[in-house]
């Protein structure tokens, strides 16, 4: 139906007849003449109609925006003063021969560069898509799916599609459920992860595998949270923590450098989980960020500011400060928001020092705490820091846990506030975590990752032993403040398995009812194994530069899980349902 | 952990030290002397432990079948004898230096080269795979992947993900539901196929789009089919059916040429749907047999037999003949069998003559109706299918729909029967459809393709007026008599659309409500699309040389839907279904 995109047609083709398909971006008369922006995925390009050839000038006449048109018409120069050297097709129009209006368009429920709401590009996604801001996010997504992909194609990597219609998965989020016509009473669930068949395929001999896959859970969604999203799953038999980590940091380096052209540093930075939560408040740090949380229990253990005394002399306790150059000029209006804003994150509130003049001594200090410290702890903390005229300090005191995540926090939306997250790509291994987190509400152990991760020590007494303290062989790859991928070795032996079903509270019979079949997969020779999931969704809107995962999905959910095109869910005839032997069981009205 | 794979060991390693990692597939104990057959997804090599290695011969010594184990041993070519050509590693062996017992194996539930059932192979699948054969299997469909892949990246294509959580879609099968906890009382439905949404991205600007789909549809499981499955979906903006014809005939030459090494023919040839029902008695016919149909309606509509007066002198009837060379040789018990056979496809019963010297006139002929046919119309009959002594003839009269579906299972079965399919690969399209069937039962029209396959009229007055005749822009790809794509030019204009839902009896007010957003698309500059979708897992399983796509598939589902190895579906704790307001309503016991 055509001879050239026409976002490619250049002066390389003048004087040649070239067809055309697009769509009608803009339609402009100017002096008897009639132009049409004709726009496909490359690009536009414009053409240009003369009163002339009647025929073709009806049909321009009646063209609205979006119409879809077949152009037939020769290549010509512009005037020189109309020249666009900004785009491949701005030196030159097409004159049009012949134009076909393929389909007509409505009038627009909004405008193609209009900024509309988001429910609206959500309903009426064909449209939005049509954006060549769009084209561009979603092809960036394509592109790194398959340079990828042609990656692990061409390093022995078997790509095997695992089950969607499977059994519930232990990752401990909700799971979509799906009724079973044939079996009465019985529910497939969707996958949270492909885990266990990947671990599964390795103990079957396929020694590598990927898989990008379709991910379900049915959690209360956050900002940038979908219930389906797409991970790239790994696995290697036979390998150490390094070498799954070290392949796939080339691989991602080799990405970015393909597909966005930039060059990641030639060995990751490496944090175990405790210098990350103790530097930067989080186990998924942003490096970007030069802010750093200092402990500074030393200082005020003997003070008499009683809310940093007691955490300082617990040994479950920490006191930390975030020291905030160039903090001074925040008002205290903002200084009273970010108290606010670290309630979020578990503080009981947000003290702080703001350093006018380091001259002038408590003349120069501006802060609701420095009165209930004394002359040493004031001292101690400012050489702690290297505290400078012109900074705020803040300080968190609490539970060790409690205070790295709220300052941790603060320091990003501070960083963010007041300019300070540089510019570029800050990737970072993440090591060491612990193997279990105690759960006061529950009293029991929960896994840090997941129950299947291996702990660092190989016998199983050493793990009861000491279970509270135990390192796990999991590992985060983290880029600019974001956990993209995500993994770890497995445990290959079937009495480690079950110590660590043990460890977690999980029975013998809950155990064999929800994993037999893996328990029952390691007796047979299950090799060591291990791997790692990377969030595609995210990694892609990092590459196109969104701050929303949904502008790299085509058909993205919205908060409340709807697809606002199709309208889903949706209601289903009764004699449907009762085909899956189920009813519906309203909720009662409160 | 290793150094080499065991199957890529060979004579160009002798001297050197290799480390392996893998599973004992033998161990032997042959003169003093325990050889190991270590296995991994390469293959096999042999390993030497000698007892002067007291520490290695130990652990050998305790090595069953499975275990999995890492050796360090030195390369060395085998004794003259020894020596077996047909395998990479098979002029050398390594001589055990230390041999580590990376997990024991418990006794197995089947040897890896027994012949067993497949559920036993189903349910310790990570045991199956492990299987030469099924490696070789499941890597043919890796290969065939990536090929397709890397074909469609380096034109164009977009691989973009669809919804797996959507709404009802309309292929007509059932849909498998996913209750919403968010939204009581409503449901999502798994695709049956991706259909609407890539036909929105061809509305929304992508130009070409493909995806390896996952797919579902609750169907009663026939022999062959899979609760999930996996398409190669494609999609094209601005062509028309030869260009979506001509593009993925190419590819799937070139497919065939790369993975398996087998060149296509060099221009598929193309048969009309009624050329196929009337010669092939299929619209998936099996080129490779060269039996065909012949109508015979011409010499019998004056004969005494009403079975074949009757259909012969009905414009909606059919009188066929199948000759079947050296036919004669079938006994009375497999012509009766046939008889039956044939009923499973609607024939109320098989006429048959068989030729056993076609120059003694009726003494030479065998046949339980040829005393009711008269001279004039046996010879007609003969003349018209070129009869032969040693042939058997087959007759089926009745409706032409009928007829043509039982005599071509039969062809198929006999010529199977008879050692009449010829080696080889011989793809085909067939195309000119009819665009609706008319189902007497609901007294309405169904369409042969799905509601948005265009007719090849393009004005909606002229498709009124020749429903019943009406051809449509659908086309499916055949191989070796399966159906492996299937696909069409769809329709892009609102009021064929609207016009099509109409004849199929899909009222305004359902049609909005299923189709809404599709129609709503419409409105808006659709361009001219169409595009087609491959079955993965049968191409995989043709290429693999396999009958069951199970093979092919890594975790396959029994023809009751069920997951053997995770014992999916299962029951589901009342309080997860509160959650998901559906209560469970078990049939009554009749």
């Amino acid at each position: 139906m055509r001879s050239h995109y026409c976002g490619l047609v250049d002066e390389t083709l003048i004087g040649q007849t070239v067809t055309l398909c697009g769509w009608a971006d803009t339609r402009r008369d100017h002096g008897g003449v009639i132009f049409i922006d004709l726009r496909d995925h490359e690009g536009i390009v414009q053409t240009v109609v003369e009163p002339d050839n009647a025929a073709a000038f009806k049909v321009a006449e009646s063209v609205r925006y979006e119409f879809c048109l077949r152009i037939i018409g020769k290549v010509r120069a512009r005037p020189d003063k109309q020249v666009n050297d900004r785009v491949r097709t701005g030196k030159i129009e097409v004159l049009v021969d012949t134009i076909e209006v393929l389909n007509a368009a409505a009038p627009l429920p909004f405008m193609l560069d209009d900024n509309v709401g988001e429910d609206a590009r959500l309903r009426y996604r064909y449209l939005d898509i049509r954006r060549p801001d769009m084209q561009r996010k979603m092809r960036m997504r394509t592109r790194l799916v398959s340079t990828l992909r042609r990656y692990l194609d061409t390093r022995g990597f078997q790509d095997i599609e695992t089950p969607i219609l499977t059994k519930a998965t232990p990752e401990g989020a909700r799971d979509y459920l799906v009724p079973s016509r044939v079996h009465p009473g019985e529910f497939y669930a969707l996958p949270q992860s492909p885990q266990l068949f990947k671990q599964i395929l390795m103990m079957a001999g396929m020694d590598r595998y990927y898989q990008i896959a379709r991910c379900f859970r049915d959690e209360d969604l956050r900002a940038d949270r979908q219930p389906e999203f797409t991970q790239l799953d790994m696995e290697f038999a036979f390998v150490g923590e390094r070498d799954v980590q070290d392949f796939v940091e080339a691989m991602i380096r080799e990405v970015f450098k393909d597909v966005v052209g930039v060059s990641l540093d030639e060995t990751f930075p490496r944090l175990t989980y405790a210098e990350a939560m103790r530097r930067y408040g989080s186990d998924k740090p942003d490096l970007r960020i030069d802010l750093e949380l200092v402990d500074v229990a030393d200082a005020v253990k003997t003070c008499d500011f009683k809310v940093f005394t007691g955490p300082a002399n617990d040994p479950g306790g920490r006191v930390a400060a975030l020291r905030v150059p160039g903090g001074a000029e925040l008002t205290r209006k903002q200084l009273d928001d970010y108290g606010l804003y670290v309630q979020k994150y578990g503080a009981k509130g947000l003290a702080w020092i703001r350093i006018d003049d380091l001259d002038k001594g408590r003349e120069g200090l501006t802060s609701p705490i420095v009165k209930f410290l004394g002359e040493d702890a004031v001292k101690g903390i400012f050489d702690l820091v290297g505290a400078q005229t012109g900074d705020v300090i803040f300080f968190g005191a609490g539970p060790y846990k409690t205070v790295s995540d709220f300052l941790g926090a603060l320091r990003l939306k501070v960083a963010r506030d007041l300019g300070r997250v540089a510019e570029g790509w800050k990737p970072l291994w993440v090591v060491d975590f612990p193997m279990f987190e105690y759960d006061f509400d529950a009293k029991r152990y929960v896994a840090l990752h997941h129950p299947f991760t291996a702990p660092k020590v190989d016998d199983v007494s050493d793990l009861v032993a000491n279970a509270a303290i135990s390192v796990s062989r999991g590992y985060d790859m983290v880029l600019n403040g974001n956990e993209i991928g995500g993994g770890s070795i497995r445990i290959h032996r079937p009495e480690m398995q079950s110590t660590v079903f043990d460890l977690l509270g999980i029975g013998k019979e809950e155990a064999e009812a929800k994993f037999g079949f893996l328990l029952d997969a390691l007796k047979y020779g299950a090799p060591p194994h291990g791997g790692i999931a990377f969030g595609i969704d995210r990694i892609a809107a990092l590459m196109a530069g969104t701050e929303s995962i949904r502008d790299v999905i085509a058909f993205p959910k919205t908060a409340s899980a709807q697809d606002l095109m199709t309208a889903a869910p949706s209601q289903v005839p009764e004699p449907q349902l009762q085909e899956l032997h189920v009813r519906v069981v309203k909720p009662k009205a409160d």
